[in-house]
C-alpha cells in the first residue's frame, strides 16, 4: 500500500526557502515511511528562490547571465529552463536582475535604479529558443515601471526636447514619447505569463511608490517624484499602445515592472499561486496524489485569505484528496483552515523554545514534524485495518 | 467504525494532575471524534491525587476522615471507596494523612513528623468491611518508618527503661521493645498491597533518610540521627517479627512506612505501576481498545525507564494495540520510545513559548493537542480506506 504524497509547501520566512521546506519534508516523510512516492510542488511566490525552486522540481537547467544590474553594474543574473515535456519554457525571477538584495545600501534610491536586466535575461531566454516565459515579481529593488526592462527590448524613452531619458524611475516624470519600433519583433511569438501580487497597484493611493518606495529607500521627496513619473509612465503608455495599466491589478508590482510587462512584452498577469500552479503542472501531480502536505511559517485564521496551505488545501479538498498542514506556529484561529482544506495540522515546534531557537532549528525540526506526522499517520492506518 | 480509546496517563508535574490530564485529553478526543468510546486508566503513582482519581476512574466514593496528621495537629484526611464489582476495596495514599504538604514549613522536622493517621485512616476503612486496601505511598512528610501507623494498628514501642516512646522517627533511636499483642486482629483477614518506588530502600547509603531526609526538612545531623534509627527499627522489627525489612525492596518508600506496613500490616509491596494497573483492571480496559492515549509531562531518552508511557505502551504494543504518547516536551532521545511501545508522539507545544506559559496553558494545550491527534489519526484511516 504505497502511498503518493504531494509536498507543496511554501517557504518559511526568514529561516527556510521552499526549496529547504520541501526537502526536510520529504526527508522526513521517507524517515517513516521509506516506501512512500514522493512528488513536489514547491509553492514559490515569484520572488527569490522563485527560479532554482522551478528548475528543481521540474528537473530542469539553471542558465547563468552576466546583465545590468540595478544600479547599473553588471550582476551574475540567471534564469531556468524547466524540465518536462511540452513548449520549451524559461523562468526568470525579476529579483536575479534587479532585486533589492543586488542594490548596495548606500545606493538605495529608486528614482535611479533599473529594470534593464529583467529585458537583458528575457532576450538570453528568447535567444536559446524559448516558447514560454514565466516572470517572477517580487523583491525588487526598482520603482521604474519596468521602463528599464522595455528599453533592454527595444523600446525608446524621449523627453520634450527629443532627449533619450537616462535609466531610474525618477527620470519617467519627463517623459515624453516613447518609440515602439525596435521592439524585438520575438516577443510577438513568444507567452509571457507574469506572476504578480495581485493587489500591487502602479497608482494611487495604494500604489507602488507610496507602499514600497520607502522599503526600497526612497525619501518622502522620493515618493512624490515616483508617484508623479509614474502618472506619466501610464499616460505615456497608454498614448503608445492603447493600454490602461494604470487600474491593471498587479500592474504595480515589483516598482511597476507589471505594468512594463504587459505593455512592451504582452505579458499577461496573473495571481501568483494561479500561475505557479499551472507552470509546476499542480493539477496533474494531485490526480496522482493520496495525500497532501503543505506547510508555512505560521498557520492561523489569515491563513484561508490568500496563504499557501489553504490555496493549496482547497484544491486538493475539491478533489477529495486530505492536506496537511505543518507550521512553526499554529496561532489564534488555525482551526478556521479546517473550513478551507486542511484536514488535520502540526507544529514543528516539540518543546517550550524562544522564536529564535525555533528559526535557527527550523531545518531539522521540520525534518522531525514530517517524521512524527506520517507515524500518527500510519497509526489511523492501522486503526482503519483494524 | 466506533473507535474505543483507552486513556491511560500520567500527571503533569507542576501542572495538571492526573486526573486535569486524563479529562483534557478525553474533551479533545471528543471535539475531532464524537462518537469514540473513550475508557480511562489515570496512571496515579500512588502520590496525591491517588485516591480521587482511583474513585473517579472507577466510580466509587471518597470517605472523609479526621486524623492525626504528621505534626500532631487533627488534618482533614481522606480515603476512598473503589467501585466496581469484586471485593470491597479502599484506597488509601499515605500522603492524606502524613503528606509533605501537611507539614507546615516552619515544622519541617522529620525526627518528630508521625504516619500515625495512616493507620488511623487504615482502621476507618477496616470499620467500614474493606476486604483489600491499597496504600499508595508519595510525597510523604515523615521518616518514623511507618511506627506512627504501627501504633494506630495497635502496636506499642518502648526504651530500655520500658517506656513508651514519643511520636516520630527521631525517637526509634531509642527503640528496645516492640510489643504486638494489641495489633488489631481484623488486619489478619484482609489483603493489603503497597504501591511503592521500587527503589527505595531503608537502609544503607541509598536509605531513606540520606536520599529523602534533606527535602523533608531535616539537617545533616538530623540525616545521621534518623539513618541510626532506622537501622534500630530494623533490627526490632526482624526480632519482633520474623520480617527482614532492612533489604527489602520499597520497605523505605515514604518516610520507610513500607517496612512498616509489612511488618506490622501484613502489607505486600509492588511496584507502583504493576499494583495500581491490577486495581484499575488495566488489562480489562485494554482488552476493549483499540487504541492507547498516554501522556507525561516530558517524553525523552529516559522515558523507557519506568516513566508512565512507556510502562503503558509496552504492554499494549504486547497485545498489538497501539498507543499514541502526548508530552510538554518532546526531547532528545524521544525516538527511542518506539522500540518500548509507543508508536507515535506529539507535542502539546503550538509554537515557540515559554515553559511558564506551556504549564500554565497546560490544560488547554493538551486538549488541543488531543484533538489535533485525532485529526491526524482520521487523515491516516482516510489514507487506508482509499
Amino acid at each position: 500500500m504505497t502511498l503518493t504524497i504531494l509536498i507543496a509547501p511554501s517557504g518559511f520566512k526568514e529561516s527556510l526557502s521552499v526549496n529547504d521546506v520541501t526537502c526536510a519534508i520529504a526527508e522526513g516523510v521517507r524517515r517513516a515511511m521509506p516506501d512512500a512516492c514522493i512528488l513536489s510542488a514547491p509553492m514559490v511566490d515569484g520572488g527569490e528562490g522563485t527560479t532554482k525552486a522551478l528548475v528543481e522540481a521540474t528537473g530542469g537547467r539553471l542558465h547563468h547571465a552576466t546583465v545590468t544590474g540595478p544600479v547599473g553594474d553588471p550582476v551574475p543574473g540567471f534564469w531556468g529552463e524547466l524540465g518536462g515535456a511540452g513548449p520549451r519554457t524559461a523562468v526568470i525571477e525579476m529579483a536575479a536582475a534587479a532585486g533589492l538584495s543586488l542594490v548596495p545600501r548606500d545606493r538605495r534610491d529608486p528614482t535611479l535604479t533599473t529594470s534593464r536586466g529583467v529585458g537583458e535575461l528575457i532576450l538570453r531566454a528568447l535567444d536559446e529558443g524559448a516558447e514560454r516565459i514565466l516572470i517572477g515579481c517580487g523583491d525588487s529593488g526598482i520603482n521604474d515601471g519596468g521602463a528599464g526592462m522595455a528599453c533592454a527590448l527595444g523600446a525608446r524613452l524621449f523627453d520634450k526636447a527629443g532627449r533619450e531619458l537616462p535609466e531610474g524611475g525618477g527620470a519617467l516624470e519627463r517623459l515624453s514619447q516613447i518609440d515602439l519600433a525596435g521592439l524585438d519583433p520575438r516577443l510577438a511569438h513568444v507567452r509571457i505569463d507574469a506572476a504578480v501580487n495581485w493587489h500591487n497597484m502602479l497608482l494611487g493611493p495604494k500604489g507602488v511608490a507610496r507602499v514600497f518606495g520607502p522599503q526600497k529607500g526612497a525619501t518622502p521627496d522620493q515618493v512624490q517624484l515616483l508617484d508623479r513619473a509614474m502618472e506619466t509612465w501610464a499616460k505615456q503608455i497608454w498614448v503608445a499602445t492603447g493600454k490602461n495599466v494604470g487600474s491593471l491589478p498587479g500592474a504595480g508590482a515589483s516598482g511597476g515592472l507589471g505594468a512594463g510587462l504587459v505593455a512592451f512584452a504582452g505579458a499577461s498577469l496573473h495571481p501568483r499561486f494561479d500561475i505557479m500552479r499551472e507552470y509546476l503542472d499542480f493539477e496533474r501531480l494531485l490526480d496522482c496524489a493520496d495525500l497532501v502536505i503543505t506547510a508555512e511559517g505560521s498557520l492561523d485564521g489569515q491563513s484561508p485569505y490568500g496563504k499557501v496551505p489553504c490555496e493549496v488545501g482547497r484544491i486538493a479538498a475539491a478533489r477529495g484528496i486530505p492536506t496537511i498542514a505543518l507550521a512553526g506556529t499554529i496561532g489564534q484561529g488555525a482551526s478556521e483552515t479546517f473550513q478551507h482544506g486542511i484536514a488535520a495540522f502540526a507544529s514543528i515546534v516539540k518543546r517550550p523554545c524562544t522564536l529564535e531557537e525555533a528559526i535557527r532549528m527550523g531545518d531539522k525540526l521540520l525534518r522531525r514534524a514530517a517524521e512524527d506526522t506520517m507515524r500518527m499517520l500510519q497509526v489511523g492506518q492501522r486503526l482503519a485495518l483494524r
